[in-house]
């Protein structure tokens, strides 16, 4: 750890547009404290799916930073958010990664609160003690199309014009009814924005990633003869009312949807291109091309004809970041006999894989006292977006 | 770790009566070091059992903070408080954390102290070196019943009145003579003050303790019924010649003493209250009540008439503290024959590892950045007077 | 962690002559900040054997706190010293400890590098991009008789009468063309300079060191005797033409050599003192006695006729210290039929391993909230010479 306190506002000050970022940035407590307070505190992040917590009393946990976090389903169906601590005494009231409740029962003094978070019982307490007072601290959630967001801040940033891109390309997909087969969860010696700056740029593909790239990357093509097929794709996807709403990242926005072609002939993001599972949700024809979605700080996304995956980012320190990626097939695919779980995850995780590795490598060499930023590449527009963009919330109101 | 020093002063000021303290009493590294060297380094802790070492050259080590701490008995059969470090270069003197030693030698340079600390040996010092100025630094020491208490401060507070008091109880039970049969060590993931706090309040008892309370808590009797068994066993213990000298904790003593009846029909603190080794010391009839004695900030101990278990707390860091326990019976009953340490020891290891739990969830929950303090219920006067206690110290002199 | 920043130059102005330094030198996170700031990145250190990388793209790393440095023998021959970071968003070059490479091609986005550090390759770079800009960054790499040194200083200080004086000593022995026949890694819980004043004196040698004394002490011989033996040796060293330049230490060069005898009758540094190898290099005569090399602040080197030992200091933290000990023969014997690894090792694999518990037991002691410096022995001139070296270091320009 760096002595000295960096100066943030000079570094922001004197950042090169097209280079990288300073060392700072990467491994200094400081700054990953800003990024907690002002990144990802201030923003919408992505929590999980919806379908954990099917059914009233349903509730899982996500450790974010110091606070557990409790999503909760109530009996009016909604899912809620509430800090995962007793208002009495602050002891975890849930102490299970997911479960199912009646109602809430401190584990230390039993103080009850409804599945709404009300405290409806707390006995011995003094005069004038007002139960209305003391229930458990709530912050906002959205559900859109069974994906889960959160946002800690009082006053959250608008959130309409995405959840209308979400539900727009999501909803043939069926995601609340959809069924996750599989969850892993990585810690990886890298920070957050090293792996979202990985995740924005394709220039380390060719070398990083021969599996991608070979059920994704055109090959033996004319630049004439992709954009014919790009054509043809979105023809069939209009004709099959799939959404080709095409919104690109901004500095501004944080936000990214489209869809897009596999090389021709593959139809699945899956270790042969072939399909791994039966069509999600309504869709017919497995050929649905690559649905994408990525929204910053800590959301990624992308979704076949027959399956899904998603991405969820944590930092846990200035050098540290968690992954939980989750695969999801339709809800009523039975294992064994319409899908293997080993096909269906296979791609993703090799490939992820790749990608932690190269992002410790990167850490790594970014703590040498030598490091300097270095200029992006002409096709490494991504990073320099995200950056874009990532400064600007350090430095917004 | 929170970013900012806490404004100490600020803290106290606000403080509300009667509601738990703010979050950074429970985790900040500053607030820690301040609780070390105001309330630990000041005041006497307890240290262990002198039965541990009950010849001459007699050792056993403690680590505090970071010192190493020795506890030797001298040739003249008194405990003695030592620094376990060479006055030369430093080196530790003791490497076992108990043994015997005819003379402390130190392993690095052989530098020789004889066994009261006074540097006895020392070769090829130079012109002037005075060897009467590099005894091993001593700290005070007291032995009261067979209990070493130490004191780290150069000027100690009065401790003659609690002395007294703690004499006038043990006597009876010959601790000095009694054997220590079992002793366990737990690193417990909370604040000492959470700690505290869960020990001086019985509200969690009902649900967090059921072995407790079906030996303690008087059940199916009306107000008067456990009244008047009360004073039928301070009549009987009177009788004995047991003390009934109640002290009761106030924010200006930060001790307690106190005998009192169990459930009626039972006489130790065992699973199913009936005896689990011979009466201790000199007492004859096993009822002789629960004998519970406290001190501030880190001694607990409570004897039933056939056993005696302390617990010596240790903070480790702001979130993280040791709990030594060790049980005592008399001195001359045999394992096997008269007691079985799986009978004596179940009753506190139970409802202790029952208390590190409830501690852990609540120091999990106060680290959330939405944790405020909570009233405390009315039957929480405990913790309220431990925390005005705590406040006192902190602001004192 | 005290939790104050330490007055640097309050402690060196109070510091007593004679005395071991205060305790934050021994284990503040600031002094040890400074400690690598001003001697470890402005001196000359050793790194390892030119043995390891005898062919042009031969290379190895090493870690020295954040920094990965590449150690890379040229198509010229010549080894140089390279941050392993690319230039372009800083990932890792070489991911191996040790290898060979034709070209050093970044694992992220395939950046070439030629064996002398030129950015041959990088594809998609934006107008304007000049290669001849980006190369890996360099730093001073010296080579004497085999020995790797390296300065990360821009402007290193004068190494040349040093490199004189290992020649002048080691050409014998031929260590270019030795081979290394083990390598042992330690970490040492215990600040480097402890390990240094350890390595210092002999003080604690009689009772610490019974097999180095064993081999190397004189005994029941008059002072007389033992001149005459020296004499007698240093006769036999000069007609063999090995060098007899003493150059003691002074708090002004820190740096060391000397050749001087074991005891009568012994002519290696062997557990029963006979010859465990063959005579290394172009020696006959088994007799070379012991040829010391030490240069502060973290190379230390022993040669016996048959075999030579050198450890190599990294600190790891305050009070963590890595020592990487090398044995090296001559390189054509073999294994099995010329020597046996573990005699060949176990003389200083057991003395080191003996110092590594001292200097750990000493560090504990430090740490002691009570520890004050203490008064070197008349024989301990060796860790006040070092002492005096060091914080020279810390306050020169």
């Amino acid at each position: 750890m760096p002595a000295t306190a960096p100066d943030l506002t000079g570094l922001i000050a004197r950042r090169k547009p097209g280079w990288s970022l300073e060392q700072p940035f990467y491994n200094h407590p400081e700054i990953h404290a800003a990024d907690l307070e002002r990144v990802f505190r201030r923003n919408w992040l992505f929590v999980g799916h919806a379908n954990r917590i099917p059914n009233p009393g349903d509730y899982f946990l996500h450790q974010f930073d110091q606070d557990s976090l409790l999503f909760l389903r109530g009996d009016d169906g909604v899912v809620r958010g509430l800090f995962n601590m007793c208002r009495h005494r602050g002891s975890l009231v849930c102490l299970e990664a997911q479960g199912h409740v009646a109602r809430l029962v401190c584990p230390y003094h039993q103080w009850v609160y409804d599945r709404d978070g009300a405290l409806v019982g707390a006995a011995s307490m003094p005069e004038g003690f007002e139960r209305a007072e003391f229930g458990l601290a709530p912050f906002q959630v959205r559900v859109v199309e069974g994906l889960i967001f959160m946002c800690l801040a009082e006053t959250p940033p608008p959130f309409e014009e995405i959840e209308t891109a979400i539900r727009g390309h999501l909803e043939p997909y069926e995601l609340e009814s959809a069924q996750i087969c599989h969850t892993r969860t990585y810690q990886v010696r890298a920070n957050w924005k090293l792996m979202e700056e990985n995740f924005r740029e394709c220039y380390h593909c060719p070398v990083g990633h021969p599996e991608y790239c070979s059920i994704v990357m055109p090959v033996g093509e004319t630049r004439e003869q992709i954009a014919a097929f790009r054509a043809e794709q979105h023809e069939r996807w209009a004709r099959a009312g799939l959404s080709l709403l095409d919104i690109g990242f901004q500095s501004e926005n944080g936000f990214h949807c489209a869809r897009y072609p596999m090389r021709r002939g593959y139809v699945s993001e899956s270790l042969d291109g072939g399909p791994v599972a039966p069509p999600m949700g309504r869709l017919t024809d497995p050929d649905a091309g690559i649905l994408a979605i990525v929204m910053f700080p800590n959301f990624w996304f992308e979704a076949s004809g027959d399956h899904a995956v998603s991405m969820r980012r944590t930092p846990l320190s200035p050098t540290m970041c968690e992954v939980e990626a989750s695969w999801l097939v339709r809800g009523d695919a039975v294992v064994g006999r319409d899908f293997d779980v080993d096909r269906v995850t296979a791609f993703w995780r090799i490939t992820g894989e790749q990608d932690w590795t190269l992002c410790e490598n990167n850490q790594a060499g970014v703590n040498s006292s030598r490091y300097r930023p270095g200029p992006y590449a002409t096709v490494e527009r991504g990073p320099e977006t995200f950056v874009q963009w990532y400064l600007g919330q350090l430095t917004a109101g």
